[in-house]
């Protein structure tokens, strides 16, 4: 019979210093530099991959949860960043829908535009806008898949009510991805085996 | 400061029982069986929507983990039968990578084909076939949203190494739907409000 078993996982313990007295972030600049900068102690710490992803209300600039790439130190593939934010908020707010009925609008704010897996999660999340920084071309260029994702992404995700913002602080991020390259980080994605 | 939190899952108390003296199943068809037989019984026992996928040894037909959709009652939108598939086979296994050196090659048997979700996550699970039963069609038939998934997504997925056999056990797939929907089950991806 197969193992029934629990799965859990949690932000590696740097995340609680580097969040000391962050609370709100009033733009998008704001909001990026914080995330970039969770990108690059996760690289720094060795913590995973070069990615990082943040939930905040819109309109207040509250910081709902932080997620970083935990896929290789945790050992599943489903932890991009932008997974692990969204899953830490739905338990934060109690709900598998961030944009629910009485629910603040919330938005996603992320180091690198989502691969397909977390374009079709963005859908899911409830949130009513993404802010990406490094673009898929960036991530391609360090190695890394962004899979099987349409080409008018950003038209397919305005269609569902969902806006999107491009390349907010990009040089910063795509330094992020050099860096990890330099380091000699992982390039994990299995489809890249072929 | 954001909550850092963990986050925890697991499948409902039922699967024990239902996988109770199953091990190996040869054909596709004993595999999708087992897998629609899970989807039937989550949406009879009330503990997720219409949907279940598993992750087989190719070679031996061993089952390794058995997945069912998890969204409304674990409150969070990645919970879809596949991800939970994969997330608890990489779990029993100790990689992220279902198809890594020295790992032999697994399948994904999923009861509806994947959403664009799923899709990606099928691309870094590790996989190296995907099986279907109910079709993108079926599923959007009965109100479910497939996200934004290229339409040649099978050809996407051959590309990376990953073979893919749609429409087994079509009809048994799609009469679990159509029982949902019957029985008022909740049609619940946050896109749709749109």
């Amino acid at each position: 019979m197969a193992a029934m078993g629990e799965v859990c996982f949690s932000l590696p313990l740097w995340v609680e210093e580097y969040l000391t007295s962050f609370d709100f972030a009033a733009t998008d600049e704001e909001r990026m530099a914080l995330v970039i900068g969770a990108a690059r102690r996760n690289v720094r710490e060795d913590t995973g991959g070069p990615f990082a992803a943040a939930v905040f209300e819109s309109a207040t600039g509250r910081l709902v949860s932080l997620g970083v790439n935990l896929v290789v130190p945790r050992g599943l593939s489903m932890l991009h960043a932008e997974m692990v934010a969204f899953a830490l908020a739905q338990e934060r707010l109690g709900s598998y829908d961030l944009g629910g009925p009485g629910v603040a609008a919330h938005e996603l704010v992320t180091s690198t535009e989502p691969c397909a897996m977390c374009l079709g999660a963005t859908c899911w999340a409830g949130v009513r806008r993404v802010v990406a920084a490094a673009g898929d071309a960036d991530a391609r260029a360090v190695g890394f898949d962004e899979g099987p994702k349409p080409a008018d992404w950003v038209a397919e995700l305005a269609h569902r009510g969902i806006a999107v913002r491009t390349g907010v602080m990009r040089e910063q991020a795509v330094e992020v991805l050099r860096e990890y390259r330099r380091r000699g980080g992982m390039i994990y994605n299995p489809g890249r085996r072929d």
